[in-house]
This record gives C-alpha cells, sequence and structure tokens, in this order.
C-alpha cells in the first residue's frame, strides 16, 4: 500500500467521501488510489475556482467538509477565491494539493512555486507531508481540523513521492478539536443585555438555521431583542415558517440606518458588522458610537451551546419564535427586471429549494420578493470574491440532489468560474442557472459615483461595460453542454422558469433586461 | 492631484502605456485616474487570469512590463497562475492591487485577506503604499524592478485611501538595476570549454531571438559546440533564416538520449536542464552524471554582455550561425490530425506571425511541423500552469498589432482562461484560437500508463475525459463574441485556416480529431 492509498482510505474512514478535482501529473498516484475507491465519489471540475466552490457549497449543506485535488502552487492559486470565499463564511473543506517530488524541489522545475506561501496565505491549516509513512496521519489530521471550529479551511500538500512510496495502512479518524464556550458570567452577561430596550442578537454561522436558528428566535420572542443578521451570510432558512432574522443591507448608511436604535449588541457566531469597502467620510462599521458590543461567542466557538445556555438563563425554552409567514405573490406582468423575476421566482420555487445567491445589483430585489416564499435555504458569498453562484450551485447540488437548486447570479460574476456550468451537465445536478445579463459591471458605475465622479469618459466605460460584444449565455450554456434559453418579457420568464422548476437538470436562463429599470 | 493620479502619470513618464485590469470598488479612485488620462490604454478582461497572462504576452514581445489592475487578495490569487507562468519566463510585470483603506483593515470585512502572503509567493518585489505622498515613488519603484533583471514580478499593493487622499505630483522615472556580469575568468574558461568536444552552449530568454540569438549562433559556429535550448522557452525565433538553435523534449528520458554526448554545458541565461516531474526510477535531471555544468549567466544577469564576451573571447565576430532554411510542405491531404494541422500551419502561417503555443500533446507535432515555415516567433508555456495560450495571444496582440497571432491550444488547457476570447472580440485583435479538440487531458492518460497504472477504473476515466457532455468550441467563442468553426478534414482545415490568414481578427477554429490516430 503506497501513500496516496492510505490517504484515500483515512478520508473515507473519516467521513469524507466526496473530491472535487482537477489534476494534474504530480496527483497520479493519489488518482489511481481513488481509481480502486469507486466509494469515494469524483466530481471534476474544467477549472479550479469550480473545485474548491463546490467544496464550499458542499460543506455549507451538509456541515461536512469535501476533499478537493488540485495541481501544484498554481492549481490552488486558480482555486484561490473560492476558498477564500469558503474561509470567509467559516466553511469547511481538505485541500489535498499535488507538489513535486521532495527531492525534485531543489531544481527549478516549471511547476515548483512558493506552494507553502500561497496555501498558508488562505488556509487555517497548511500541513507538507513529510514521508509515506506521515500521509495517513496528516490526512486524519486534515478532516480534524477542517471539522473543528466549526469548519476550518485545511490544506495538505502531497509531494508525488509520499504518494507513490510504501506506507503502513490507513489512520483512525480523529475527534473535532473542542469547542471553546463562553463564561457563565458572560452568558448572563449578555442575557441581561438582551433584555435591554435596544437590544439586538446579531448571529451567523449555524445558527442561521435549522434547530439553532429556532433557538435564537426563542431568545428573540423572549427577551423583546431585535434578530439580526449580516447580508452576506453562507446559509440562511427563509421563506414560510422560517425564523424571521433581519438582515443588513449593502450599502453602509442604510445600516447606519437600520442600528440606529441599537444600543446593546449581542455577537453570537458572527464577527462585528463592517462596512463592505471603506468609503471617504463614511464609517467602516454602522454601530452606534455608544452601541455597547459583547463579542459573546466568535464563529469558531461554541454556538450550539451558546445558545442553549441563553434560552435557559432568559427561560425561553417554551417560547414560540416569531417565522415568516407564507406570502406567495401573484404573477406578475410588467416589464421583466429584477422586480418581477423576483416575484416569479418566489411564486414558483418548490419547498426545500437551495438559492445560491450573486445577483450583485439584482439580489436586493429578487432577495426582497422571495422572503415570503416557499421555505427554502438562502446561500450568500460572505467573501466577496465573485463567482461564487455557479460552484456553490455545484457543491449544494451534490449535497443534495433531491433539492431544486438555482443560482441567480450578475454576468459579470458568472463569467468567473463559468466552467462550473460544465460539471452541472456532467453530473446531471438539478440547477437551475439565471443570469442577469445587465452587460456590465453595473455596481461599479455606482461604486465611481460614489468617489464623486460625475462624467465617466472611454477608459472608465470601457472596463465596466461587457457590451461590446455582448456575452451571449445561450451560447456559453451550450457551448458547456446546459440547455438554456434568453428571455426578454416576464411572461417567457414566467413559462421556462415554471418549466425549469417542474422539471430536473441543468439549465440557464439568461435574463436580458434593460439596466435603467428601477432595482430599488 | 490624489495618490492615484500621481501613479498613472508616474507609470505614463516611466514608458508604462498599457493596462491590462480587471477592478474593483477598491481601485475605483484609480479607475478614475485612468480615465482622465486616455493615454493609458486600458484593456478589460472579464477573468483575472486573462489580465495577468496578457501582460505576459506583452512583456515577452516588446520587453517593456505593462501595467495590471487587479482587486484585492482575491482578484490577484485569479491571476496567481499566469504570473507564475511569467515568473517562470523571467517576464516583467506591474502589478497595481488594490486594497481596503488601510484603517479599514482591523476589521474582518469581506474582502479583506492576507494580500501580502499571497503577493510574496509569486513576486520578486512587493510593497505596500503607506500614504498618498508615497504612491509616486512607489509606482516609479516598481517600473523599475519589472525592468530589471531582464524582467521581474513587481507588485504595488494600493491601499485605497492612498489612492483617493492628497499627493504632490507624479515621481521620475528610475533607470532599472544594473545587471550583474560574469568575471573574465569565467568568461575564459566557459570559451575554452565550449571549445572542447561534447560542449554545448545553452541558452534561454534574451537569448533565443534578434541581436542575441545571432550572438550565440556565432560563437556555437566558431567553437563548434551545440546551440541548444529548453522545449518550454518564453520566446524564441523559428522558421527561415532564424538561428538554428535545438530544443530539448518533454519525456527527461528522450532528454537524457539528446544529452549523451554532452559533456561541458555552458548556460547563458538559462538555469539548468531540469525534468518537468519526477518519476520514480527516472532521473531528475537529464545530464550526463560528469557532465560539467558552467553556469555562467544565470536569467537575471547581463545577457548581452555575455554573449558579446564569448564572441571577442572565441574570435566568432565574422562567424556565420547556421540558420533554419525555409522549408514550406505541400498542403496535407491526409485524416485531420495534429501532423496534418502542423503542415498545414507551416505552409500557410505568414512571414511575422507570433505562435502562442500550449497544444500540449499535439504540440510535438506541430512544432516539427513548423520548423522550416516563413519567419516566426514561437512562444511556450515556461510556467506549466496550463491556460496560457490565450492570454498571452492576447497580450501578443496588443504588443504587435501588425502580426498575426495564432495559439494552437489543448482544449483542456484552453478552458482554463476562455474568458480571454472575449477580450479578442472587444479589441479585435488579430488572433487566430486553434482548439485540439481530444475530448480530455490526454496528457494525464500517459502519465497514469506512467505511475504503472494498466487498466484505468471509472473514477480515474472521469477525471482525464471531457466527452460527457463534450464541450462546443464553435458555442463557447460565438458567446464570447468570436468568430468560430469547427472542421473534421484535412481540406476543411486549410480552407478555414487559410481564410484566417488573409484577414484579420479574432476568429477559433476548432479542430475535432481522433485522438486515437499518431501524434508523434
Amino acid at each position: 500500500m503506497n501513500g496516496a492509498e492510505t490517504l484515500v482510505k483515512t478520508l473515507l474512514a473519516s467521513g469524507v467521501d466526496v473530491c472535487f478535482a482537477n489534476p494534474g501529473t504530480s496527483e497520479m498516484h493519489f488518482v489511481a488510489a481513488l481509481d480502486t475507491h469507486p466509494q469515494m465519489r469524483c466530481i471534476l471540475s474544467l477549472f479550479e475556482g469550480g473545485v474548491t466552490g463546490a467544496a464550499d457549497g458542499y460543506f455549507r449543506m451538509t456541515g461536512m467538509p469535501a476533499a478537493t485535488l488540485l495541481h501544484l502552487a498554481p492549481g490552488f492559486g486558480n482555486g484561490y477565491a473560492s476558498v477564500h470565499n469558503a474561509r470567509k463564511g467559516h466553511g469547511g473543506m481538505i485541500n489535498v494539493v499535488g507538489e513535486h517530488a521532495d527531492y525534485h524541489l531543489k531544481y527549478d522545475a516549471p511547476l515548483k512555486g512558493d506552494i507553502e506561501g500561497v496555501t498558508r496565505s488562505v488556509s487555517d491549516w497548511v500541513r507538507v507531508s513529510e514521508d509515506a509513512g506521515s500521509v495517513a496521519r496528516d490526512g486524519a489530521e486534515a478532516v480534524r481540523i477542517a471539522r473543528s471550529g466549526n469548519g476550518r479551511i485545511a490544506t495538505l500538500v502531497l509531494p508525488a513521492n509520499t504518494a507513490w512510496e510504501g506506507a503502513d495502512g490507513p489512520a483512525e479518524p480523529l475527534p473535532p478539536v473542542r469547542l471553546h464556550r463562553p463564561r457563565p458570567d458572560q452568558i448572563a452577561a449578555a442575557a441581561a443585555a438582551l433584555r435591554e430596550p435596544g437590544a439586538a442578537l446579531f448571529v451567523n454561522g449555524p445558527a442561521l438555521h435549522g434547530r439553532l436558528a429556532e433557538l435564537a428566535g426563542k431568545i428573540a420572542a423572549t427577551t423583546g431583542c431585535r434578530l439580526m443578521t449580516d447580508l452576506f451570510v453562507p446559509r440562511l432558512a427563509r421563506g414560510a415558517g422560517a425564523v424571521d432574522i433581519e438582515c443588513l443591507h449593502y450599502p453602509v448608511l442604510d445600516n447606519v440606518e437600520i442600528l440606529r436604535d441599537v444600543r446593546h449588541m449581542v455577537l453570537v457566531g458572527a464577527g462585528q458588522p463592517v462596512a463592505f469597502f471603506a468609503y471617504p467620510d463614511k464609517p467602516s462599521t454602522p454601530e452606534r458610537a455608544d452601541c455597547r458590543m459583547l463579542d459573546l461567542c466568535s464563529p469558531g466557538m461554541d454556538i450550539a451551546w451558546t445558545l442553549e445556555a441563553l434560552v435557559t438563563e432568559t427561560g425561553a425554552a417554551e417560547a414560540e419564535a416569531a417565522r415568516i409567514p407564507l406570502d406567495l405573490p401573484e404573477l406578475p406582468d410588467g416589464p421583466l427586471c429584477p422586480e418581477t423575476v423576483g416575484q416569479s421566482m418566489a411564486a414558483l420555487m418548490p419547498e426545500g429549494a437551495i438559492v445560491c445567491n450573486e445577483a450583485i445589483t439584482a439580489g436586493h430585489p429578487i432577495a426582497q420578493a422571495t422572503r415570503g416564499a416557499r421555505a427554502h435555504d438562502w446561500l450568500n458569498n460572505p467573501g466577496g470574491a465573485i463567482g461564487a453562484a455557479l460552484p456553490l450551485a455545484v457543491g449544494a447540488a451534490v449535497a443534495c440532489p433531491d433539492r431544486k437548486v438555482i443560482a441567480p447570479t450578475g454576468d459579470g460574476s458568472a463569467m468567473y468560474n463559468l466552467q462550473s456550468l460544465w460539471t452541472m451537465a456532467r453530473e446531471r445536478l438539478d440547477v437551475t442557472v439565471i443570469v442577469f445579463a445587465n452587460r456590465g459591471y453595473q455596481i461599479l458605475r455606482g461604486e465611481l459615483a460614489n468617489v464623486g465622479v460625475r462624467e465617466v469618459g472611454r477608459n472608465a466605460e470601457r472596463m465596466f461595460n461587457v457590451e461590446d460584444p455582448e456575452l451571449d449565455w445561450v451560447a456559453l450554456a451550450a457551448g458547456h453542454g446546459v440547455d438554456a434559453v434568453r428571455v426578454t418579457e416576464t411572461g417567457d420568464f414566467i413559462a421556462r422558469f415554471a418549466d425549469a422548476m417542474s422539471t430536473t437538470g441543468p439549465r440557464l436562463i439568461e435574463v436580458a433586461f434593460d439596466p435603467a429599470l428601477p432595482t430599488d
């Protein structure tokens, strides 16, 4: 048995049975080992951003890390942005990165790079296996780390000779690192703060869906505090019956207004809210200057225990969380725009849909419109590196084959990892992609105005628009093997989207609309 | 005047007037500054791998670095692989990477990342501007570094507030760092070695084209040594009239055979030849165990001075370099395969063509067939991170608008930066892309056999083939606004390629061939 085989067996024994992959020569022994272990599901992406982004989506929907297989420093580089997004959402993944044989590293072979430098800059844990006998133990440790702290980025660098040389056998699975918990006096202080006027319980991570969202809702119902979260959250249960959690907006001045009366903010599984970017003469954070911020339970701590302790401390066990009522809109008949698309989605999305949203300028209207739709999960991009929607949809669809996945995305952002369309076709994933084709980076027009530029000249204009030539998303999808259609009328969108909701398999709808129409 | 404006003025004053860009919000003041300086040519790519890869191609054809504009750590990450390739080819570029305002960095905003970690892992020089008043001087220094050592990767990180705050004005251009030269006794020793039986002058970088290749050819003609280079060189002058320089092959055992009689190897502008990957029971380097390796002038030293000194020392000033004779093949009529495509290219490529080659398994036959074509430049991928051909073609076409650019590429490799097709259409670049559609990562099949696997199972097969679904390159190109055609017969390829050579503008030819046909 060689090192690669011990790693595959160790991953499987540790419960990791999905591997998103884009391998090369230095990973060939690992590929050979995967080949003799068909119980590991290997899913090819034609670009590494699709590999790591899919692993992120898979973790968000299962809570279990997937493995990725990447080719040396540049292969990891290609996957860097999606790892960044996963890390910002406190996701877990196990990156297996092939490296040259250790004795080959003294030469300047073409693909030799600073693999530790690039991986460490975005991983929580990096290990370079020392020899074949260490690979299994390193693999078990990688899984342990990826499952610790509510999800971490573990990167295992595998020199080729550690994969092909002989080893004893697989390693035993290791339990995740024990989570830290707040002290009892902190729980008591937080419970007291939540009963004050102007209190908000600000949650994130696993507190945004399932049982933990229920606990948070009970605490809010009992104490009278507001229950809030960020805008770009990894996974939020929404729609009819979901616990009602208020989301911040994108513009920091909106959030200043939203938080105007918040004097006590208790953070559970969440960092302090912060502006997406700094701007001249705008604040970096939206809270009142005199707001008391209680950092009770940071994202890597024991969120479940903390919420249970707060339930006990506030006597909320029997309380009823406020829930979002079912509020299905009529099918719209106005002009095609983000609002009418959102209303159509709300009316037609099936129970249990998973929405992987990166609609950028169209995102706010569709989020508003779908709030009272049938129960669904809503996945945003916590890292801001655009190109997330398609890879996330791949991972979510692999994780939840019985649920409909919907990926609304801007045309600019969809271009970053468009190769994920091919993986949707290859794996027959039940994903409906909606591309909002506003022909450019619309958000940057607003940002240029934000910095005080009133007249846009040729250089700026040519960096914002993708009008010349127009991207043809029907052709792009067809090129990747995905059926697609372009719609320009609301009625058309409704017909195509309804059809997508009632059948399975990948498809793409290009929403060609006039960006001059109102979007809020 | 703000910091961003001083940077644009400094770049222009330093001779940098092309900026390949994919900006975001944190670069908005820099975009505004570019907007008021139309003499800077801004070229948008829809993915950052296309940005940095184009800068690489531009440098290779002009010897001048271009600027790139990238969006924080993940934007640089998306461009990482192409920066790696440029660095391995000792190329120069100036990366301007936007960062959060310095006072915003204490918060965990979504796009905050370890920007110094990721940039340092692949740059020769990184500077984070301290304040607006430093930006111009930092920019001049970045250009100086990028132009030093025959080309370096300079990365300037620009916190948003250093771009928007007030500054005095632009900085004066700085001269490149003086190049190191070998000692006279090293020149004498090298000249003596080159006269020994079994001597080879091994060159790379600027010694592969133009005047320096002439000097190398004179030295070889006078001393009787072999004149050799690596396979994956950044730019090689080839075809009729070019100095005859022998290239190594991809398989290390081929190279062991090629270098069997080489007892003295003098390196000028080149590193020691090394196997692309290590394999069990194969050597890491191809030379004889008793070969004497004289590392006379490393890639960052004064290659021109060294070759001139060797010409003087060997008395080669009046010698005639051996040249490649014109050897145009007949137009072929066999089945469509890399050989017949290569013969057609050889017969039809115009004088002065620039070939950006990443045809992988089809690369050797087309390189062989075109060796005696009309004079052309041949650009390979010195870094091995696939996806190079399309971005390089963009940069080469921007650099040399009067020359025909041809980009032969594998279908697997072309998928990594396919967004560069759009930039070809946007900028009306005169590029003919040839996609060898063998429906998979053919090279990996060979590599799996190399590690001893004889029977390929489901997991390996599904990581090597892209047959299900097939990529449709005609649709992919059309989606990006590039005219394309699929050919399955040699006669068809000849007609389409001849048409492409006689007109201008971007187009793509998908060569759909049976990979079972001979390719060597």
